[in-house]
């Protein structure tokens, strides 16, 4: 037997119906507006081969993967010598072929390289599937939680980046959060600005240290920079540009000018000029900020194009709530060159933090069921029952009570569901054809003939 | 670098675009008549911890299960005893703490338990979520695959197996499924029936080889029932009356003279006559044939009352559909007595396979991005964007074609995509203030000025 309370592991969470009806409320936001800008829906196993997801996710990463155990015989074939050396993750290798998805862009290549001649190009697919990370559980984070991407692939069109621009705001618009910024760059103008100062050589490992900006602030990236020998005067001109203020026009002038000698920061300039211009055009957006910043970088080194970020600057605690970039060779690892895409993706947990901190979930979300009807025992009960039949046949959740206990205890079931009708229609009631229909939000209660209840129900609920 | 070309795990799927709609479709079908009968939705973890799962699904179930490997230093306690004995479970428990669902049933359990304070009862649940089993893949039979539970918990009323039935039956109606008979019994009658042969003290043995009559038929129950020294004489009488045919009132009474003695098999008789007696009372069922079958065991031992399974007597290759049961001992596992349950279960996979096969999917599902504006080039491409941005502002699902490529491409790109109406809008129509609209279906086009085009498109999708 069990003797120990039931619980969870940690970095989990049981969601129950009120949480579900919210995380569903986001979702569909999500979804619906993803499907309005013509991306189509794709679902992945919730496990991958190893040998797919491996080498993909850097060192950090790679640790941070959940492989599962393989079955019976086959652990017969665990690698004792790296147990005994202490390579534990080599001896983890013998004894697992799979391992839970850790994002949904590894798996999204592997598809499209996997499907490639049953797919029409550009492909645009959304996915909304759940990601696992065995990190360790703090603030917002968790080791299960949901990733909603979506990915155009097979064009390198700018016409794209635009889009994406325009389904953020979109987005963000309907789920009601305001003074949302949306971060944009460019990996070229970043490369040629490494070239400026002469360490294009290190471009990886100085975007890897200037991606923790937000984090360490630029005191923490000065140190970094130090600590891995960039030069001081350099760490000083990083600095200047990375600090840059005015309109988007003024920085894009600025720097063009100051990188009128590197060709790949030409075209990442020129990129990022007719995005912003085009957005411009096209009456701009709504419900966000765009802004050019020098000093996004996205750690991830895929990116090779535009790279996007959005952040809530009056909540900064919860970091970004979404990004994504250009990617010129995602596909490669699997065998197809040659298929440019771009993408973003939404911090779903997140988004969900910040409607909760700032309110702004709908009221009515709780209340799904309708209508109980109380039950007063068996001599009402069929009647009851086949009233149920015909307001659910009226498309209304609505249910009976299972036992004929006290009213009260019944009334205050009706209360803990947030079910706003009840009907009760006793043996007295029955006599005269009649029912009461009692309005638990409002506390009243009046009688009708049992011939008018789907009316008298649905204008009751029309009239909510 | 990657030589092979990608693949998924054994047993697992990737879904397309036209595969998730459909799914989707089923899965809202279900969600929201469960909705209808008052069922709130909960989710809870991909991974219990190993504690929760272990023992409670027998020797066969344990060996399904897929662990979770556990990650870096706690590898290190591996019992190497254990492999050395070829101990292989006990080895995998040592270097494991969790594991992925593989039912929904352990997990609501230990769900109701953790959190009884802030429930209300009786507790309407229901379910959509993914388990994961190791078993051999064959047809129909996924590593991987969705389930679909309703269960009411915290009352033995019997108006909630009546409930049950009428949801089965308004979920196939909706499915439009025909002919499918929704099997009942009751463990009850069952237990009684092996008090009047004297092996009530081998009931599970029983049931569980009974079990499999639908798969091996009366002659391999009746072998294996002779493997396991059930004397010949019993096997006889088990035979006739599994075999007993009729009405449901005609096969109740037969069984009720037979077991008159015995007291809990009355109890389930009355118990199954009042859940057919209601049903009948509040109208019958619309769908499905309900069929009192005595031969219906159910083989998991923690029903304790009413059973039920759904089948489709013209599809018999894919089993049974759906099932289910009252089960009054389910939470005592995590140390919470008294709480009796009913619930029912949908084969989500199976239900897919029938609407397939009988053809039973809406044609419209498939057709979700709406309109294409076709790409003519810079000079117009910022008109349409804003025409865009107007249809999307209506609901309009619909795309700018990224790249000014031969116009060709791109209405094959419209046709891949089943996408109805496509919006030409070159420069020589940009100078008559006008726009042609494509029927991709009728293959028909008409010329209409620039702006009608929102109403002209809005009417074009209503009249569809």
């Amino acid at each position: 037997m069990f003797n120990m309370k039931p619980s969870i592991p940690k970095g989990t969470r049981d969601f129950s119906p009120s949480e579900v009806y919210l995380r569903n409320f986001v979702k569909e936001k999500i979804k619906s507006n993803f499907e309005l800008f013509g991306f189509e829906p794709i679902e992945t196993p919730s496990f991958e081969k190893l040998k797919i997801l491996g080498g993909k996710y850097g060192n950090d990463g790679e640790q941070l993967i959940f492989k599962i155990l393989s079955n019976g015989e086959k652990l017969s074939k665990a690698d004792l010598d790296s147990f005994n050396n202490k390579n534990y993750s080599q001896f983890a290798n013998s004894i697992s072929e799979k391992a839970l998805r850790y994002d949904l862009t590894v798996p999204f290549s592997r598809y499209v390289v996997q499907h490639q001649n049953e797919l029409t190009f550009p492909f645009k697919r959304y996915q909304l599937q759940t990601v696992w990370r065995a990190d360790r559980p703090q603030y917002g984070r968790f080791q299960e939680f949901l990733q909603c991407d979506a990915d155009i692939i097979g064009s390198n069109s700018l016409w794209q980046e635009i889009e994406l621009c325009l389904l953020y705001d979109k987005i963000i618009k309907d789920l009601g959060l305001t003074g949302v910024s949306l971060r944009i760059n460019n990996r070229k103008i970043l490369y040629g600005f490494s070239e400026l100062l002469g360490f294009e050589n290190r471009f990886n490992d100085f975007t890897t240290i200037l991606d923790k900006l937000d984090k360490i602030k630029f005191e923490g990236v000065a140190n970094e920079l130090t600590k891995q020998n960039f030069p001081k005067d350099k760490i000083e001109k990083i600095k200047e540009f990375m600090s840059l203020e005015g309109t988007n026009k003024f920085k894009i002038d600025k720097i063009s000018k100051a990188l009128k000698n590197f060709k790949i920061s030409k075209e990442g300039l020129n990129e990022q000029n007719f995005i912003i211009d085009k957005i411009e055009e096209s009456g701009g957006l709504d419900s966000i900020d765009l802004k050019f910043d020098l000093s996004l970088a996205r750690g991830l080194s895929y990116y090779t194009g535009t790279i996007f970020e959005i952040t809530l600057p009056n909540f900064p605690d919860i970091g970004s709530i979404g990004g994504g970039g250009r990617y010129d060779n995602l596909t490669e690892n699997f065998g197809r060159k040659n298929l440019s895409g771009v993408g973003i993706s939404f911090g779903f947990e997140r988004v969900m933090m910040a409607l909760q901190k700032f309110k702004l979930f709908p009221k009515s979300l709780n209340n799904r069921v309708q209508v109980l009807i109380a039950n007063f025992g068996s001599k009402t009960a069929s009647t009851c029952n086949s009233i149920l039949k015909k307001l659910r046949a009226k498309g209304v959740n609505s249910e009976f009570y299972p036992e004929d206990c006290k009213l009260k205890k019944q009334l205050s079931y009706a209360n803990n569901k947030k079910i706003e009708y009840v009907v009760l229609l006793g043996e007295d009631e029955l006599k005269n054809e009649e029912f009461i229909l009692k309005n638990m939000n409002e506390g009243t209660q009046e009688n009708f003939k049992i011939s008018q209840l789907e009316s008298i129900i649905l204008t009751n609920l029309k009239n909510n």
